[in-house]
């Protein structure tokens, strides 16, 4: 049984951006060489989600009008009187779709559905460098 | 430390159908024979999630009429002028529920709560033949 | 690879109640001695959730206003027509927020973000003693 970790980095533009890291996850477990086990990803912060979708435009633009029914971005929230960032909206999305998801992994592969692809959610107002942790335990 | 990985398979009827799959798991985890450890629970496909909950007559009416409110099935999803599949508020109901579900093992049995079920639910727009992967690793 | 678990004790007084874990977690981790790995947390009941958020005042009284949105308290749950105990709101919540979450640990410090706390949400409507059981594996 072995350990491996690595950081996905990239680019996002906030306000729902909604970024593919399939490929590299699936990058990550090649180099880890590791075959049965379970890779975990975490999002360090508190502004962005993780979760699976199928990655199609109109998913793409449907998942974000779900989330602004849910947490709209321009009510008056108690977080923005603390920090008057305004991005109370961000912070709730992120804590409802939370931050980890761990996928079993199986003759090297993730177990993933084949419409099925594992996305970060960034919720910020605005845009920012992100990173993922990857921790892969297994054999 | 060792691993264990089995699938748990059965039929669904779509529309938030949800399945108790506590069971199924519990016998994964006998045949296993693992007494310390995590299973991970996985769902390899983008219209259904797994949680728990309270595994009675009124949630199962309750969750539904919950999510129909946060994603109802009759809006017009951008998804549906991809697909035309009409389950657009599937993937979004899925998305939030999330596909991954991980429970602690202790002396050979999960550390639910008393009234605490895991279940699979089933937010397509018809019937399934879905499978659940149970991955275990421990002592 | 080893196996360390505990398990976190507290009281809630329900409604939504936001209680800080970090501090716990990190002290087991310590106690564990475990540098590199990953730390399950989970909830055994079907009326709380575990996230992340930053835990600051405004927040606070953000998410029980979302949530309270979403499930509100006194509709007339089935579940209610079940137990009369009057708590299918918080029912709702907790399955929509999940009993778990799993955070990587690098160099013997969990992986959080700067402004990330790990926190548990009693959803119920009456104070509770409740438990985390905090599950770690690693080197």
């Amino acid at each position: 049984m072995k350990i491996y970790t690595d950081e996905i980095k990239f680019s996002t533009k906030g306000f729902d951006d909604i970024i593919d890291i399939t490929k590299a996850v699936v990058e990550i477990l090649r180099e880890s060489s590791i075959k049965n086990g379970i890779v975990t990803l975490f999002i360090p912060g508190s502004t962005g989600g993780i979760t699976t979708i199928e990655y199609e435009p109109g998913l793409k633009k449907d998942f974000p009008e779900m989330m602004e029914k849910i947490a709209p971005q321009n009510k008056n929230y108690h977080h923005n009187e603390t920090w008057h960032d305004g991005n109370g909206f961000s912070h709730l999305r992120a804590s409802l779709i939370g931050p980890s998801l761990t996928v079993p992994i199986a003759n090297g592969e993730l177990t993933l559905g084949t419409w099925q692809q594992i996305v970060f959610i960034d919720f910020d107002n605005r845009s920012r460098k992100r990173s993922v942790i990857a921790h892969i335990i297994g054999d």
